[in-house]
């Protein structure tokens, strides 16, 4: 195709490239969302209906790049982490970013009303974040910051909402009743005033959601593939290829069981 | 709210900044759009339709950030550009262009059904760069840029399709008539076969997309203040505020002229 | 030349470029002067030798890159900026910064002994940055600042020093009279204790050294020019290449007199 | 000390760091050192004088910065590897970068007459790059890369020369004679022309020099301690500090047991 004279501004672009061999992971977090939560009526503390459709954009970000191992989501934030071998899209840290976050704010939107059975009353909109890890140790402290934020802020909300709605106090009045106390002093107060075990809630509230890459036989390629071979046992033929599907989980990553459990080869 | 000890893992986030008093574009560009205009049987060259949820798209994201002041769009393409004051998330490249291209998919994702009439049948994806352009000068060629792309992409489109609807060739048929040849033969081929006269097209596929900042007056605002004078004429006030607004145009930003006339503040 | 296997390992480097059209400036700093300084037994506030080895080392690295127009230097650092149009090394930053500071460092120290006639005690180093203006108004504002600083610190060091050396004071009681004065406080007070008119010391103290590029007739070239024409008149002769030369001043580059004068190219 | 109003400028700066817990790798190479070398009239193929040099301005900047463990130098370039949890500067890599190579650059320039005993006839500049590797394994590949190179054109380079100054052949001769030839075909050559058993050569040819770091005992502190002690055999005593010194080698690194011999803590 013919090019123009103004061809030349395409070199101020710039090329800038996730290291080779270490975690590439991608932080997507709700843009103002408190607000969103507030015009869609989402119910205090979690909205569980609110947290499917995040992991339906999450799965579907996941299945379109298989190159992803884990997922981790809680509230309006999701983490992908891509193997350090990757070379999606050459590494190129604003093609990645952009491709995933936008993906993930089509599915939401487009999700949001089956799974929610309430309309969309205002366009979502997330940002995004690229960072790399070099090393399993640190790619692991990354999950565990975000599964212990979790922790900590479910123990906080479930509190400060069970002091308003069910306890009858002001805002200010459970804020200031829980500043600076400790967990210990959260689970016992839930436990004496209102009869909840925490470790009792849903997992999904307490955990987070993770997504768990499993490799699985491609049934489609190998009744093929077996057919095939019932025509003319002769024929030559290839390894049926393996499929990556995704396990939606709500389990501790803290400890290091999960981790080899799951990804055997991290550890090779 | 309490900190885990794997907060450390913050510091392998890199913070990169776009140059400050440049102009900062982003380009969106559909990811597979070739495949997703085929599942959706878009019209060959051009689907107006389609064109559409791109507008509405492109809109919602000037609306959302007013320091916009132009926006071009054409295919499955749109530029974006911030002025040079802008301090929109203190220039950070990540969150500006995550940002940005999220809204612009969730946008495209909810409108799409309401203005083609067809279901949706893919999760659509873009990608999205951010450049910085230091000057006027480069910052209008760099839009000459898409708009030269778009007309001769649509010469030779419309050549092609109707080579292959009306003509009856098949596509390589087609390929090998176009192959190497400039405008003027582009132009004779459609005038003298096809009765086509090209620079009679709808100027949105000849000209693409132009979204231009106004200031309006903001009527809500200004209507409160008349009313507030009326009841206490010496009311201290201050200048009603302005709204910015953005007008869709299929013009050519290529002349100066479109530029002295739209946005004289940037020859100041 | 054969290859070996590691080869791989150069994907790991990064490409950083300087945006096109944008001013480029290096700033060299002397890394632990203050002990350089004393080691050497400089003069204070200000020693003459010292900062005629500074001026030489910028001269070298201005002679060898002519595409720097102007250099600035005071105490123990040196700015330079290049041409908006400088392709020098495809504008890598890492390439420009290092070769920049290795140049002024192997010219500081293979001048040190011959300028101050001392010994060098110390292997001296110098950190340096690279930094992109994006126009004239931002690049005027940088050398400003250098320009601004320079005044700043010499009024307070020529005081400070004339307190002690001269007024008997200590570092500490030195440092609490000058603590959060003005100008005119500091002014006054060298002209009523110490007899010195402040705006009449040596510029190179005051305003800092300048290097400004010129373009003059390269001479050689002239004179084979001239000589071939003698023996042949009819010779097929080209223009004679301008040659940069730089010309060191000790004057206000605040005033936009200093650019227009001697850069009106950046006014075109 | 007082601000101006230019301090804006300093907002254009970028901050660009390391990613942490990677090795950061320092690489210098010397700008047109062909001629430099010609200019100095350096033996062919390697000049030990030369060589010395650029071995003590390598010494001189790993006991400047006792966090590279590793150093390793050829023909005109050095490298430097600072430990993964190495903070120095903040790990900024434009600070790190530049304050290597113009340590080096004095360096070299100081010691250049003493050792070679010739003049120095221009003044040398490097440049230098630096690149994070995330283990172990591409640091290793890093510096086998750097290590197969020096003996790649060592091999080559001691032919061409052996050729021209014992052979007799042209420059163009000695180049058609190796061209596209292995390794065995030139060890064969020096052996059967020339009486050269290659692997008898220097090493230092061969293998390049490496700078090992290795920790001592600080003498001077250890003497003070046991006087300290003799003087007060009760007096309370901290461990005396161990020292980095730095080992000069011409070994093989390309094998493991190197590594594995000099940094077990590598492999911890």
């Amino acid at each position: 195709m013919a090019k123009s004279k103004f061809e030349y501004v395409k070199t101020f672009e710039e090329q800038d490239s996730c290291l080779p061999e270490t975690f590439m992971v991608i932080r997507i977090d709700g843009k103002g969302f408190t607000k969103f939560s507030d015009l869609h009526k989402f119910e205090k503390p979690n909205d569980l209906a609110a947290l499917s459709v995040m992991n339906q954009a999450a799965k579907d970000v996941c299945t379109e790049f298989y190159e992803i191992f884990l997922a981790f989501g809680q509230s309006d934030e999701y983490s992908f982490v891509f193997s350090k071998e990757s070379t999606l899209f050459q590494r190129r840290k604003e093609k990645i970013l952009s491709t995933i976050v936008s993906l993930f704010s089509s599915s939401y939107t487009f999700h949001f009303e089956k799974i929610t059975g309430k309309p969309l009353l205002k366009i979502p909109a997330f940002d995004a974040r690229i960072v790399c890890y070099p090393n399993l140790k640190t790619l692991r402290d990354y999950f565990s910051w975000r599964q212990a934020d979790c922790h900590i802020n479910n123990l906080y909300n479930t509190c400060f909402w069970k002091l308003i709605i069910e306890g009858g106090k002001s805002n200010q009045e459970a804020e200031n009743l829980l500043k600076n106390t400790l967990s210990d002093f959260k689970n016992e107060l839930l436990f004496s005033q209102f009869g909840i075990n925490y470790s009792k809630l849903d997992p999904i509230f307490r955990k987070g959601s993770l997504f768990v890459r499993k490799y699985t036989v491609d049934k489609e390629k190998q009744e093929k593939l077996e057919k095939l071979l019932k025509e003319n046992p002769k024929a030559k033929v290839s390894k049926p290829r393996m499929k990556a599907t995704y396990e939606l989980q709500h389990v501790d990553l803290i400890q290091e069981e999960f981790w080899r459990l799951n990804f055997p080869e991290l550890y090779e």
